[in-house]
């Protein structure tokens, strides 16, 4: 049995000050559950934007290696975030036989398979549990609770920053420029937003989701993404009149073990639970073949729920230390498929297709004579007459379609005279409860 | 490492056919994860209800010595129910060495801690994640997610079929005794749907939630218990009135380690999230310290949930008996605390009282009398002069009042004259968000 158990951390902002301050008030009732002294030994601080506090300066080290290199250091977590040196320090941690601790969801999204076997072949443990949907259990329950089970579908919410403009516009109105301004301004929203608004976080998110859902090999190329960036008050109302919110959903499904996994602005019922879902919550509906439909949902971010999950790792992985135990989350091992992704040859969605149209006669008969040359079925049709920059928008509904046969047919519409923008399109899903 | 896991299976009811079932199905994929046979050696079926199959016939034992003296038999999965003989035949398996699995709720809320202190003893594993909230892992979420946090309070729905009946007083109207036989007519409710509807079953699941969330020593004694017999549409029409909706809620809470543990009808603001869990749904709200509020939702029993959450544990328990690892969930270990209790002279609450009073002047004034003079503090009053039997209901909500002085002020006023029946005395909760 160790005689004690020493944490190295990687990083020093938001996420690992809340950490020490969570760890240092629990230490007492750490020490005592594990009979052995668990203690923070060191913390590479360098380059960190947020000053170090006077009473850690006696743990801050400024080269990594300081950390990497200490034999007597069990466990790294790693919080610098991003791939590079994150990915470097971290092999390098593994190799000398270290427990990582990680909540870098983009370092695991794109490199995590090659991470995951390194730790398999240095039997030592990984726990990332923070990397997804913050404070919420979300990789436990599907890792260990759904062991048994399959999992069928997930609809998820899991961008804070997406999440608190799209509720916002639609509870508030106002131009997603204006509305994400004020995000920033309160902190919601960073500096550089780009990756949570274009969709990329939420796919990171997604990609690590859907390796433990489905047990595949799965790479940042296999998601579909879009963003948030482009959609509108118009959409916004119209699918409001529809019955619909807008929201920025992850989506994974299993169909006879071909897989979906996109991440879009979709209209989703505004009865659905996900519906309700506002602001900086993450949510996660997964459906599975015995247990049914289970929800989960929380805080997806900020630094004491992000900390918490941290928390959570580092019981279960001391816990495997104090006891000499170095067998591993089988799922993780399980991870050797390579799944059929499906491409937008096969799937099959509902769509809300926003055209903008010359207010002239016969436009509605070119759109629609395009569309069902096209197999694409009409469901509903909205025309409100008004005037947006010269052009009228229409809105139509499909039934379920495919989507390059729907992509192939709007690159069709737009080259029409009587089309005077790009046409809005959006994915439906009517079914997520 | 074992050349195979042999499992034996007490009973074979709903939850175990659907095991048996499911297992079946998965069990290529398990032999392939763990690289040894996982198979189902015994099933004990005497005493069954249901007919037993003709395919398992072969693995059907009449004597449960059959599979508790059998010393191939690693891990024993109790589906029997009730104390006696469940309790007798677990502590014989554990004392065999072999590892539980049991979704009873009665036998480990009044014997848990008598069972786990042999676990630990005999270093075997026990899973029990199907005993509370069928396939929501609820317990997992607990014991290793917020292993590095703190539960402030848990607000719970746990029992299907008092949630089924009042849900469906709610919307649909007719009294309890009528909802309450459709229920059974329909399968939603037991011929004997007594523990169900009187808050036992509530508690149980309680107690052992309680535990894993507090980490200390709780005894079904300690749970403040009230069912949902007496509750009338006029209740629930008042409530709906004041913006509540009644649920049957089981309530954790931890305030400076004083714990509050608690089942009883409670008016929920119409808004909140648990108040729209409808059906034989079970939900959580779990308030923690640093993750913030956490929402589970899901089916909270019937034959496929409750036995998916039966192979979650079968995963985690297979994967530590082919690792040989012994070492023992921490947070089992850890309760050994006696927190305390809070009884009625130490609760706080608001509450809604419903008062029979006989039509005559001066009726408001005693009572308001006595609830002063006690230091119970009016918040609304609801009068509609609807003539029920003879009397008129008066609604009073109180703010924040001790649970001991105002039973006490309900008992003096329903010695008053003009008091015609038992006053209706709910909780109210209002900060469940």
């Amino acid at each position: 049995m160790k005689k004690a158990i020493n944490i190295g951390i990687l990083g020093f902002g938001t996420v690992a000050s809340s950490f020490y301050h969570i760890f240092s008030e629990q230490k007492g009732e750490l020490d005592s559950i594990f009979s052995v002294p668990i203690n923070i030994k060191k913390i590479f601080t360098r380059g960190n934007s947020h000053p170090v506090p006077e009473n850690i300066k006696k743990l801050s080290v400024q080269n990594a290696s300081d950390i990497l290199e200490d034999k007597e250091i069990d466990i790294v977590i790693e919080l610098i975030g991003g791939i590079h040196p994150a990915k470097d320090f971290i092999l390098q941690a593994i190799s000398g036989g270290k427990s990582i601790i990680t909540a870098n969801k983009a370092l695991l999204a794109e490199h995590g398979e090659e991470i995951f076997k390194k730790c398999i072949d240095k039997k030592t443990n990984i726990g990332f549990e923070a990397a997804v949907g913050g404070g919420i259990p979300i990789l436990r329950a599907i890792k260990n609770g759904l062991a048994g089970d399959k999992v069928k579908s997930v609809y998820s919410i899991i961008n804070g920053t997406s999440n608190f403009i799209l509720s916002k516009m639609t509870k508030e109105g106002g131009k997603f420029e204006d509305v994400l301004k004020k995000a920033q301004e309160k902190g919601y929203a960073e500096a550089d937003p780009s990756l949570d608004i274009n969709g990329t976080d939420s796919a990171h998110k997604l990609a690590i989701l859907g390796r433990l859902a489905f047990s595949t090999s799965l790479s940042m190329k296999d998601v579909i993404i879009e963003g948030i960036e482009n959609i509108t008050q118009l959409d916004i109302s119209f699918a409001k009149e529809l019955g619909y919110t807008i929201k920025l959903l992850g989506i994974l499904k299993d169909e006879d073990s071909k897989i979906e996994i996109r991440v879009h602005p979709t209209l989703i019922p505004s009865s659905s639970l996900l519906s309700k879902i506002d602001g900086v919550f993450n949510a996660f509906l997964v459906n599975t073949k015995f247990a049914g439909p289970l929800s989960l949902t929380g805080y997806g971010a900020g630094g004491n729920p992000t900390a918490s999950a941290v928390m959570g790792d580092l019981m279960e992985i001391a816990s495997r230390l104090v006891n000499d135990d170095s067998h591993h989350d089988f799922i993780i091992s399980k991870i050797k498929n390579k799944l059929n992704i499906k491409t937008k040859k096969d799937i099959i969605s509902r769509y809300y297709l926003r055209f903008s149209a010359m207010d002239r006669p016969g436009v509605l008969s070119k759109i629609s004579g395009i569309l069902g040359e096209n197999s694409i079925s009409i469901s509903s049709m909205l025309q409100k007459g008004r005037k947006v920059e010269g052009s009228v928008p229409i809105v139509i509904t499909t039934h379920e379609a495919n989507e390059e046969e729907l992509f192939k047919s709007i690159a069709l519409c737009d080259k029409l005279d009587v089309i005077s923008a790009k046409t809005m399109v959006l994915r439906i899903e009517d079914k997520i409860e």
